[in-house]
C-alpha cells in the first residue's frame, strides 16, 4: 500500500573524517522515499528550484517513486551544508538556505489521495498540518519534527503531534518535547500529547518504542512495556546524514507493505528502520541507499537479529 | 563452581534526586558478590577496618558468601561520597578515603585455592596481578578497571590484560584505553591487548561484547559478530552507584552455574549481567540486592528478552 510523504528534497553540502561532498542530492524526504521504495509505492511533495535536474529526477524513478506531488519553483533548492569533523554524532550546521522551500504550499496530486500511509517528514508543523487535513483518508499518518519547531513552533507543533499515530524523534527531542530527563517518564509525557505510538531514536544504539493507545488493526492491547531494536555496531561512518529519515523509510515502508498493523509486525519495522539507517551511513548521502538489492536488507535483517537474540 | 573475587568492601554516602544516604555498605566486589550470589558460590578478598561490624558481615553471610578472605586492619574502611543530583548517569565525586585500602596487601585463603572462577574488581593494578598469579589455576578470570587505571597506570593495567579472559568497561573506558572515537575499531584495539572477550557497558542503553580470540568452552570458532544485550528503560533510577559491578556479578556469577562456556551461555549471562543491574539501581546501595528471590530475576529475564526479542 502507497506512503505519501511531505519533506525536504535538497542539496547537502558535508564535511566527514572520510572527506567532502558538495551538493549532493538530499532532504529528509529523500532519504525517507528512497529507504520506504524497498517495500512499498512511495509518493512525494515537496519543492525544488530549477537547480534540480533530470540527474536528481532520474535517482527516484529509478526506485519507482512518483515525483508528480515535487513542485518546480524558479530560483534554488533548499540547501543545507554541515560538518561531523568534531562529532561524528551532531552535525554542525555550515549554511541552512531555505531558497524555494520558504513559500513552500503543498499541494497533493489526485493521486496520492488513496494513499493509505502518510509520513509528515521534518518540516515547518504548519505544513505537517495543512497535508494531514487535506488527506483525511489515510489510515496511518507518522511524523518527525525537531529542535528549532519544538523550541520556536511549539503551539503549532503540539496541533500536529493531536493527530499522530506515529512519532519518531530522538533522544534529546524527547527530553525537550517533555521537560524531562528519565527517558521512561519523557516518553509517557509524549504519549499524553496525542501519538498513540512514540519511537525514540537512540543512534548508535538502536530505538526504544513506547506505546500509549493501540494502534493495533485488531485493537488487541498494546503491550504495556516498550520495545528496543538495536543499532549495528559499524566500524567506519562515512557520512551520518540521513540516518533517522532513512529509519523511518525503513520503518514505515515495512508497515505499509504488511497486510495488518500487529505488535509482530511493529517490532520487525524498528529492525527494519536500523537495518536501513546503517546502510545509509555507509557510504556519502543517498550513495548507498539508491543501489541497495531486498537480499542485502534481508541479510543485515538477520545479522541484527543475532546480534540482539538468545537463540 | 567458586567464584573468587578480590575487589573493595567499602562504606558509600550517596546523593541522588531521590534522596542521601549515610555511610552504606558498598564497594565493587560487594555488589559483585550479592550479584553473582544468587547464581554460585562466592568468595571474597578485601580489606576493612574497625567500623566494618556484624551488621555489614550479616549482610555477605545472608547469602552465604565466603568472608574468610576479607581480612580486618586497624582504621576504618574505604570511604567514598558522590553526588548525583546533576547527572543520574555519572557520579561527581565529593570524597574519597582509602584508608585501610591504602596499604592493602591481598591474602589468598587456604579454601579459596581451588575457585575456578576469578573476577578482578576495579583496584590498583598492581593488586589485581598479584591475585592472579597466586592463583594459577582459576580456568576464567574477568576482570574491570576505571579511568584513573587506564590514565595513570597504564603499564601495570597492560600486565592484567594480557592475563584475562573477559574484560568489562564502559564506553568512555574503552576509548580512552585505546585512544579510538569509534567503538568497533576501539573494542578490536582493546582485544589486541590481550583479553579474549570485551564487554562494553553502555549504561542504560544495556552492554556490547565484542570477541576475540575463542573463550568458548569447545574451542570453536569465535561468532565474529558482536552481541547486545539491552538495558531496561526504568522510570525511576533511585541510585545508579554498583550498577556496573551488580551486572558483572550476573554476568560471571551465570556463567560460572554453567557446565560449559557456550556463545548461548555468553549471550545468556549478558542478559543476566543486565538484570543484575536493573535491580541494583531501584534503591539505594544494595537494598534490593540484599532481598532478591531468583523467581524475580527469571522474571525479569524474561521481560528482557521480551524488549528486545522479534517473536
Amino acid at each position: 500500500m502507497a506512503i505519501t510523504v511531505v519533506g525536504s528534497v535538497a542539496f547537502d553540502t558535508v564535511e566527514t573524517p572520510a572527506g567532502r561532498r558538495e551538493r549532493m542530492l538530499a532532504g529528509a524526504a529523500t532519504y525517507f522515499s528512497l529507504a520506504a521504495s524497498y517495500f512499498t509505492k512511495v509518493r512525494v511533495i515537496a519543492v525544488v528550484g530549477e537547480d534540480f535536474s533530470s540527474r536528481q529526477e532520474a535517482v527516484f524513478q529509478a526506485r519507482g517513486i512518483d515525483t508528480s506531488g515535487i513542485e518546480r519553483a524558479p530560483g534554488k533548492s533548499f540547501f543545507w551544508s554541515g560538518s561531523y569533523l568534531d562529532n561524528l554524532n551532531e552535525a554542525k550546521t555550515l549554511q541552512t538556505d531555505l531558497n524555494v522551500f520558504a513559500n513552500f504550499e503543498p499541494k497533493i496530486p489526485a493521486g496520492y489521495q488513496d494513499s493509505e500511509f502518510l509520513f509528515l517528514a521534518n518540516i515547518d508543523p504548519v505544513l505537517q498540518k495543512k497535508v494531514r487535513d487535506a488527506m483525511p483518508s489515510v489510515k496511518l499518518v507518522c511524523g518527525d519534527t525537531m529542535n528549532y519547531w519544538i523550541n520556536d513552533h511549539r503551539d503549532n507543533l503540539l496541533q500536529v503531534l493531536k493527530g499522530l499515530d506515529v512519532l519518531l524523534i530522538n533522544d534529546t527531542e524527547a527530553k525537550l518535547l517533555s521537560g524531562i530527563k528519565n527517558p521512561v517518564k519523557a516518553a509517557q509525557d509524549v504519549l499524553g500529547l496525542g501519538p498513540k505510538a512514540l519511537v525514540v531514536k537512540h543512534g548508535e544504539y538502536g530505538a526504544t518504542a513506547f506505546f500509549g493507545r493501540s494502534i493495533f488493526h485488531d485493537g488487541a492491547k498494546t503491550p504495556h512495556h516498550p520495545f528496543r531494536a538495536p543499532a549495528l555496531p559499524v566500524s567506519e561512518v562515512v557520512d551520518p546524514t540521513g540516518a533517522g529519515d532513512s529509519f523511518a523509510g525503513g520503518f514505515f515502508g515495512y508497515i505499509a507493505s504488511q497486510p495488518e498493523l500487529t505488535p509482530a509486525v511493529f517490532r520487525r519495522a524498528m529492525f527494519y528502520g536500523g537495518v536501513m539507517g546503517s546502510f545509509t551511513v555507509e557510504k556519502f548521502g543517498t550513495e548507498r541507499l539508491q543501489e541497495l538489492t531486498r537480499d542485502e536488507i534481508e541479510e543485515r535483517f538477520a545479522l541484527f537479529r543475532e546480534l540482539t537474540h538468545l537463540d
